[in-house]
Order: C-alpha cells, then structure tokens, then sequence
C-alpha cells in the first residue's frame, strides 16, 4: 500500500517540534525516542509499518487543545489513535505525524440511569463500559470482537458495530453527544443526553469520520438495561448457501434476533481445534440468539427453528443452560484469534442486503479457487455485514500482494451486490483506493470539502479514506 | 418573525424566469399568476404568509435537476416544498424564490421484502407508503401526527418521528438511501439498500437538513414486518408532574413499549368534547402501546401496570378488544384538529431528557400562568419529545408575539434541561433565532461552512434554521 512521502522539513525540525511538546505536557506524555515511538508503527493491519514522528499522549481535553494548536501552528500531520486494534489501517503513522494517543483518557465522568446514558473519556475501553453500569443491571450496546480492547474514540471514528448490533444497531445508533476538539484548539459539544438535535446533524457526521474532523475526547453513551435472559441456538447446514438463505428467511419473518452469527468450515474446523466448542463436523454454522423473558424466548425460537427446519439444517441445538450457552459462544468469540494461530491472514469487512447472501458467498468460493487462497468465513449474518478472512502467507514473497488483490475483488463484489466497502472496520489505507469503486469523483469531491471545513489544512488522519492521488492537491495545499 | 427583504431585482426579472422554467417543463407545471401562487404562501404554521415568485412542479428528477440549474444560474432562491405540513415554518416562501413543490412525484419504484425496502419518489405521502406494502403485512415504522398529509420530502428534511418512534426510531433510522439532486442541477446517489456506508455519513447528515443542502427526489426506505398484534393501555392520574414520574420509571425499567403519549386535562377536555373517545376526567393521561404475541404482550404490560400502580393512577384501563383499542388512540389521534376547533394554538417542538419530563412540565404551568395564556400538553412522552401547545387569538392585537415569546421561553428551558430545540418538526423559521441559545457562534459557523459545501451560493432554503443576522454576509455574497 503506497503512503504519502514524508514531509522531510517537518521531521528536520522534530527537536524543536518536541519541546514545543514538552512545554505543556508532563515529561511521560511525550514519547520521542525511537524506542518508544517503535511501539506505535502500526495497528492491527500489521502489514503496514511506520514509526510517527513523536507520540504525546495526553490526560485532559485541555491537553488535547495544546497538542492541536501546536500542530496546526507547526502544520505537522496528526494520526488520532485509540488502543490500536484498527484492522483498516486507521491509526496507521507516516513518519512526519504526531500520533495523538487517548489510551490515558479513560475516566467515567457521569452516570445517569434515569436517562440511561454514561459520559465517558474516549480512550476507556468498549468493555469497562459496560463494566462501570453492571452491577446496576445496565450495559452499552455495541461488542465488536475486540471490545476488551478497542477504546470508545475508535469506536465512534470507525462507527463500530458487533455481533449484537442487529437488534441495537452500531455506534451511531447508541452515542448521544460529543465533546470534541478541532484542530485550532477549539473545544466544541455536539449533541447531549437528548434525542435529536437542532440544525445539522454534525454528531451524525463525525461518528464515522475516521478521526479526520477533530478529536472526540468525550463521548455521551446510551445504557441499556440488561435483558432477562438470552438462549441461542446452533444450527447447521451442509453448504454456505443454504445458510445464507436460511438468515435471509429469518430476517425477512420479520423476527429479531439479538445476533445472527455465520461460520463456514474453514472457521469450523480450525475454531474446533482451538477451543474444543463442540461444533459439529459440517459445511456452515448458525448462532442465532434471541433475548427476553423465558416465555419471550420460547415464542422467538419457536419461529427461527420453524424455519430453519425447511432448509433441512444437519445439526439443531438449542442451548438448555448456560454452561452450554457459554460453549456456543466460545467458538465464536476465539474465531478470530483463532485464525490467527494457523495463518496470517487478513480480514475484509463489506457489507451486503441480506438477500444477497448466498450469491456473494458463492462468488467468494469461485475467487477463492481462482486465486489459490483460502478463505474463511465468519461474520455478522443478519445484518449482513460479511467478515471473509482470506489466508496468506506474509513470508511467502507475492503473497499479500495477491491476498489484497483478491480482498479488493470481493470488496468490489460487495458493492456490485448494492452493498458498500466497510459495515465497521472503516476505509483507513486498506480500502482506500477502492473509494472510487463505490463513489463517484463528484461525491469523493462533496466529502473531501466536507473535511476542508472542520481541518482546512488538512493535518488530522490526511492519507487516510480517500484515494492518495484525490486527496493530493489539497494534502499538499 | 422578520424576513429578509426580498431582491427587487429577482422580482423584476420574473417574466423571463418563468419563461425559462416553461421551456423546460409541461405547461400544468409552472404556476406564476397571483391566484395559484397565493395557494402556497404558507405552509402549516398559517401565522406567516408570503406569496413566492413562482411555483414549479416537477415530475421527475430530471425536471428537478432541469429547475435548480434555471435557478442556479439566474441566482433565485428556491424554496423546497413537500405536502407544506411544516408546524416549524419549513416550507414558508418569500418574494423572491420559487417554489419547488415534490407532490407531484408520488411513484413506488421499487419493493423489495427480502431486503425490506421500498424506493419512492418523495413527494409520496407518509401514509401511502405503509399503504403500498401493508397488503403483505410490511410497514413503515415513522408516524407523524400528520402522515395522511405529509410527504417524505418534508419527512427527510426534518427528520421526523411520531407516536410509535420510541421502538422504530425517527426518519434517520429508517432511511437508507437517497437520490439527491445538487444546487447545481448534479444528481447523486447517497446511501442505498445496505447497513452503514464507507467514508462519511453524508445520508445522516442529509436527514434533517431542512431542504437546504439539494433536493431530495427518491428515497430507500426500510420496511418492518407488521407485529402480531398491539394493545394500548389507558393511565389516568391526578397530576402532570406524576404522570411524568411514570413514564420517567416506565423508561428506566428498561421495558420498550411501541408508544407513551401524554395529555393534559385541558387536551383531554378538548379531546374528549370533539371524538368522544370516553377518555377520564383527570389531570393527565397516558396511552402506554405494547406489541408482540399475546403472551408477550401481556408479560410487558405486566410490569407496566405494576409501575403504574406504584404512582395511585385514578384510571388503568387495558384496552379488551380492537373497538377499545380503537377508542383510546381515536382521542389522540383528533387531539391537534380538536384544538384547532376552539381556538388558534402554536405547536411547540423540544426534546428534553425522560428524567426531566416532572419539572419541565411543572415550569410550563408556571410560565403558562405569568403570560395569561392557555398551555396544553400533547406528546410523545417516551422519548422526552414535548409539544406544548400555546392557545391564543389571532385577532387580538399582540397575542400572537405574547405566544412567541413564551414558546421561546419554553423552548429555552427545554435547553437548559438538557434537552434541545427541536424533535421532530424542524428548525424552519419559527426556532431560528433561538439557535443561539443551543449553540455557541462556532457551532453556527461550522454548520453554515458545512452548508457552503453544497449550496455555495445559498440559494435553497436561505431564509431557515439560522439567525438572519448569522446567515446575512453568505446569503448577500
């Protein structure tokens, strides 16, 4: 993946750049030495490597505001970074950028029950969320994979989604309100603990935006009360096809699941070798979760197993307690890292209308042949936001090359399908370039002016989500 | 409420602007004599009156595109327009712009039930879009108070809601995508049939925009299978500030109910001499709806009436059959025709959150009481959004600016709760001056920077949703 050159004049004056620094942070906020700045070379897309120029990670908004207005007096590019765990590239440095990091902004400021919201600092992790409400019978809604890790500043940038997302939607359809620093230092609030707002929707707008707008330092979460209970059901099939009509059915019933999780058996076998779930020997698994009072839950299975038995599924099981719940699970939530242990590979993100589900997972096997990689699949079904691994070898020369070459195909086999290029991971670099397959030049142009209001000179995230050669005039402005 | 002063010059130059809109459209489509413009000098909120340039009515996108380039290029303002149900001012014309009116584009496109969609052109109304689905047991889920009337142009651009918005969300979560087409006569596709979208959130930002960034022409709108079945339940009590309590304690529990709506004995008075409904004679009343299967049903108004009780409700009635279900919601949904009967009223619009519901209403008595005028209380109580209605007489002398300035009151206090201007009705002209008691002149400025991008001439909708004074240096440039 090509990255900008870097600006040599800034990285000549990185020395008077760091005391500028130093003048207003305490001494352990400002990382400077190769070692340290080492650590921040890359995110979870870890085939791109960079060490920043320097690294400040601030406390306070206060610090934030200092950090910008040092930059944008200094026009040194700024790479918003959270906890790192961006499979897109999004905190990914160039070597002329100040990484601003909010890992140490992790405080809970407010809560409220009766209005059912939480003010937090951004750099607290999605999963100590929902921690501080638990013991009160509440959680946040949104649990991407790596919600033990990912900070809630990457959530709203990347507007982040998860496995229960079907039923509570992703990051835009539980944050209320945003304390956010531009990048002349300015401290705005957009949005509160109210629904709707006034004038534009400009919290709409940033959730989303890739950390190219400003700095959401403060973040207004919707809680949610906990629900009685939940039972899932796993239920397999013997072609990915017949599964992927299967949760195209139950979608469209009409019911609503809490989750609808998919997993070919690629993901199967390996899944099983790792963490012993018990998931049977087949082509495709579903687990299909649903929420409520017992009775609420009778009812809902009732239906989804209804139709699950016209699609004449091998295997059927519903989970009578919750030590089998937890195993059903299990498998799923360790996919991932599961992956990881066998083979590097890499993992795309587009999302589909869920009818087109049988088709584009076809279509992926046919490239996968075509190709000689291997693909697996596991992902969020049921609002058809497709997660395909697809493996390589990173020590095998040619390899990644031809495993992006091949993500890029099904990307655009996504947005063929009337879907689009990311459902949560973000553009970032990865999908960069692929901007142009989903959008025309005219609407790449209506957003690019779109950030020349919030950062006209271009500094925060800039080689970030829109093509290098589109950005390049106004980079260079 | 002060307009612009129109430009003379426009007006001037009328016989060859109309000729030019006549070359490009059918005959029936442009209107410009006195008489016919005269029907569209206002839209809901009938105190303020202005006959436009000219009126056109277009049929097709392309037609639309063919108006805006016309008046992109002759620089006449244009002021979109739906069904004109706007209570906000939204649809008000001046002097000097024309009118581009929707209702003529009124086609279904596009049904899709795999997907759960239909496309529509936006001049279609509300109602008739739920009509052209509910034969197979789809709907869709915003519900305006006005939706026989209303078109989801108007929908869009003010991002509305209605009684059963606290399950389905407002027009935002049921929007996919759009058709739009630009100031200068571009036509983009923003969106589609797929969840979430690469790069920013342009639908979002579009949703709610008050016509004032392109015209919308199509729009993707999500559908939801019909429930099995509802059952409202009726909770009188001896005073607003308890009702307010219950539903604060209703939303808490973490219980979902499709719909909370709230009256007040003077709407329950009126109500109930206009339809009939049998409803108590008490303080205040709630319609709490629940959906689902009978036993679902029956388990959430379970834990209902038992918050209810804990408040003495003087009246709890459980609607027995589809004639009481009828009944209860006949009352509320005549409440804003019966006040129109028997007197002039201004429909107010803040969004305050759930908690605060006993001590905003509490205010509005007292402030009801220091201006002598009639306060009634009518609205979706489960998600904090008020409508306040100020009676007044039209004919006499200073009452109307009487009623503005305590709405102003009103809506400030909603702001200081914590809340906002507006929910669902839109800034327009009504609640344009009190923008800058939400937000800080860099909060305007970035939002009228953002509007440059689309429309850098200001020429759609100038007149609306910012101050004139903020608004004045961009509208004369």
């Amino acid at each position: 993946m090509e990255m900008p050159t870097p600006d040599t004049k800034i990285m000549s004056r990185k020395a008077s750049i760091v005391e500028r620094f130093q003048a207003v942070l305490p001494a352990d906020a400002v990382i400077h030495e190769e070692a340290g700045t080492r650590a921040y070379e890359c995110d979870a897309l870890t085939a791109y490597k960079c060490p920043p120029l320097c690294v400040t990670l601030p406390r306070t908004t206060q610090e934030v505001s200092d950090i910008l207005k040092i930059c944008d007096e200094e026009r040194v590019p700024v790479v918003p970074r959270g906890s790192g765990t961006s499979l897109a590239g999004g905190a990914l440095p160039t070597a002329d950028c100040v990484i601003l990091g909010v890992a140490r902004m992790n405080d809970v400021l407010e809560t409220n029950y009766d209005d059912r919201y939480i003010r937090v600092q951004t750099g607290r992790t999605n999963l100590s969320v929902t921690g501080a409400v638990e013991a009160d019978d509440f959680f946040y809604a949104p649990d991407p994979s790596s919600q033990l890790a990912c900070a809630i500043a990457g959530n709203i940038a990347m507007n982040s989604g998860g496995a229960h997302c079907l039923k509570y939607g992703v990051t835009t359809n539980n944050l209320l309100g945003v304390k956010m620093v531009m990048m002349d230092g300015t401290v705005a609030e957009i949005g509160g603990a109210h629904l709707d707002a006034a004038g534009y929707d400009l919290l709409g707008l940033i959730c989303g935006s890739e950390g190219q707008l400003g700095i959401v330092t403060e973040a207004t979460l919707r809680i949610l009360r906990k629900p009685e209970g939940a039972r899932p059901v796993l239920i397999g099939f013997d072609s990915n096809e017949v599964a992927g009509a299967c949760v195209a059915d139950i979608i469209k019933a009409g019911v609503l699941p809490v989750a609808v999780e998919f997993m070919d058996r690629k993901v199967i076998q390996v899944v099983e070798n790792y963490a012993r779930a018990g998931y049977p020997d087949c082509e495709a698994l579903l687990i299909v979760e649903v929420e409520g009072s017992e009775a609420e839950i009778d009812e809902q299975l009732g239906v989804i197993l209804q139709i699950a038995r016209k699609h004449n599924p091998v295997e059927l099981r519903e989970s009578k307690s919750a030590e089998e719940s937890a195993a059903i699970w299990l498998g799923r939530k360790s996919a991932f890292g599961a992956m990881g242990q066998i083979n590097d590979y890499m993992c795309l993100d587009g999302t589909i209308p869920v009818s087109s589900l049988p088709f584009v997972l076809k279509r992926i096997g046919e490239l996968s042949k075509q190709y000689g990689l291997d693909v697996g699949n596991v992902f969020h079904a049921g609002d058809g936001n497709m997660h395909p691994l697809i493996l390589f070898d990173a020590n095998k020369p040619g390899d990644l090359e031809l495993c992006e070459a091949m993500g890029a195909d099904i990307l655009r086999l996504c947005v063929e399908a009337g879907g689009c290029l990311t459902g949560e991971h973000g553009v970032g670099i990865e999908k960069r370039d692929l901007m142009v397959d989903q959008f025309l030049p005219e609407d790449l142009e209506i957003q690019m002016a779109v950030k020349d209001v919030f950062d006209p000179k271009w500094l925060l995230n800039p080689a970030k989500v829109f093509p290098l050669a589109a950005s390049a005039p106004r980079r260079a402005a």
